[in-house]
């Protein structure tokens, strides 16, 4: 159809042409070729798949670890049929996040904690913290642990607001998010909200699909008319689907070889098209690969 | 329309309602508030206006002081016409960048520069230069020079792949790309295509519509059939319209005082909402305000 072939196109076609020697596999070799214990498989009773008017999927780890009473009123809104009666898309800002939540007067489920601690952070570094040996604009140590991309200094560890990664939405109180309302970050990651939010889990497949939403227009990317409100016709925890029903997700342990040496690749890109390696890579350009298995 | 107010509205609301103190105003008070001295206007023969199929308008300045000669490729295909009888946005990937150039076989104009150099660094820091305090994955020294974010070592400056930052599409030898095959960076800056591609200007605005265009599902975010192609409807230089016609947009001077306190204040976010001001701040998330005033 072209003749320019477009960016990268040619980078891709000559890595295949020409495989990059054993010693030095590519970052996506490292993923293709990573043996099974290399992957975690996401718990289904932590997989919360929502999907939105029009066909748009989201597959969410949730990360009960760091957020436990967030998760915990998450899914009873989720047994409950709370978010699929009364949540949307009703917020789209440009190079910043895809919020949903109730979009009218909705009366939360009894039981639902309605001043949940912040979590904004745990106490020291998690036995599974791998450090990573690249600086950090925000925080002195950063890393990953089990799933997460984490930052750290010498007293707690916090998980991080990169793209894909899924918040509370809150007023000004830091108690006030019950997690009813929650948004995923999209666009250059705004760092200046760890542990001023609290992070809750992360998208594994779908950001395409929100994403691409058109921006609001309203304050702060908020739709102005109802009629472009993205009503959440779904919203399930993987769970209490039954079995042969359930997708199935793997993330790569950040514990294993494979992970260090996908890090190692993605931060010394060595194929034909670059010229200079940047040897080093930003914390959010290494959220643990995550795949479909079902 | 909604009971729960979206995240951070509230935040702005009391923003209003009880103004910082003077001695410590917000972000945005701060650009509100710059004097006329604090802003430079673009030159208009720098100033490149695109508009794409569905009203899509993007307004870029070009640099051509890092770029002369794929800037200068750029004006002749602008001044040829080619890009109007010739272009389309052809790649949209997620959370990467969007790309536009010929979609057939179009013969590029004479006395284009077929293999411009790499334009990849200047040597030196500029006169221009301000440093900022806060550390980077990718460099030892960031800042701004004029409009741009750049980074720099003990030798060189470079511009950097920031989010709405634009670039020269090209094939593996660095000399491939003239200029016809244009991207934008959407999503978290991808600082590793810094100094291997030629980054040649900045989208002022308009970002909102090129970023919530479907992505490609062909590789790489290509699109697989023709009738998602995206035209250029028009291309031209500020300069070359009537003067009554041309938009003017300003960008806040980097070597202002007000630019910073900006930056000052972005990086220590102290309205009610914040609980923790982050201290720093990552370069991509201090792009130069600008603002279009006519």
């Amino acid at each position: 159809m072209r003749h320019f072939l477009p960016l990268l196109l040619l980078a891709a076609a000559a890595a295949n042409a020409q495989p990059a020697p054993p010693a030095s596999p590519s970052a996506s070799q490292i993923i293709d070729n990573a043996p099974a214990s290399a992957w975690r498989i996401v718990a289904a009773d932590q997989l919360m798949l929502l999907e939105f008017a029009g066909g748009r999927k989201l597959a969410i780890e949730l990360a009960p670890d760091y957020a436990p009473q967030h998760v915990s009123n998450i899914k009873l809104l989720l047994r409950d049929g709370w978010f699929e009666r009364h949540a949307a898309i009703s917020r789209v800002q440009e190079n910043y996040v895809v919020q949903w939540g109730a979009t009218t007067d909705a009366p939360l489920p009894d039981g639902l904690i309605r001043q949940p601690q912040g979590s904004y952070e745990r106490p020291g570094l998690p036995a599974t913290f791998r450090r990573l040996p690249y600086r950090d604009a925000y925080a002195t140590i950063i890393g990953h642990s089990d799933d997460w991309p984490v930052a750290a200094d010498a007293n707690a560890h916090w998980l991080v607001h990169c793209p894909a990664m899924v918040g509370v939405g809150r007023d000004m109180a830091p108690d006030t998010g019950t997690g009813a309302e929650l948004y995923v970050v999209i666009g250059h990651a705004p760092r200046h909200l760890d542990r001023n939010i609290a992070l809750v889990g992360r998208v594994l497949s779908g950001m395409e699909h929100v994403s691409a939403l058109p921006r609001g227009t309203g304050p702060l990317g908020t739709y102005e008319q109802d009629s472009q409100l993205v009503k959440l016709v779904s919203a399930r925890l993987a769970s209490t689907l039954p079995k042969a029903e359930r997708p199935v997700f793997q993330v790569m342990r950040t514990d294993s070889p494979s992970f260090g040496q996908w890090v190692t690749a993605r931060a010394n890109r060595h194929d034909a098209f670059f010229i200079r390696p940047a040897g080093a890579a930003d914390l959010c350009n290494l959220m643990p690969p995550a795949r479909t298995v079902k």
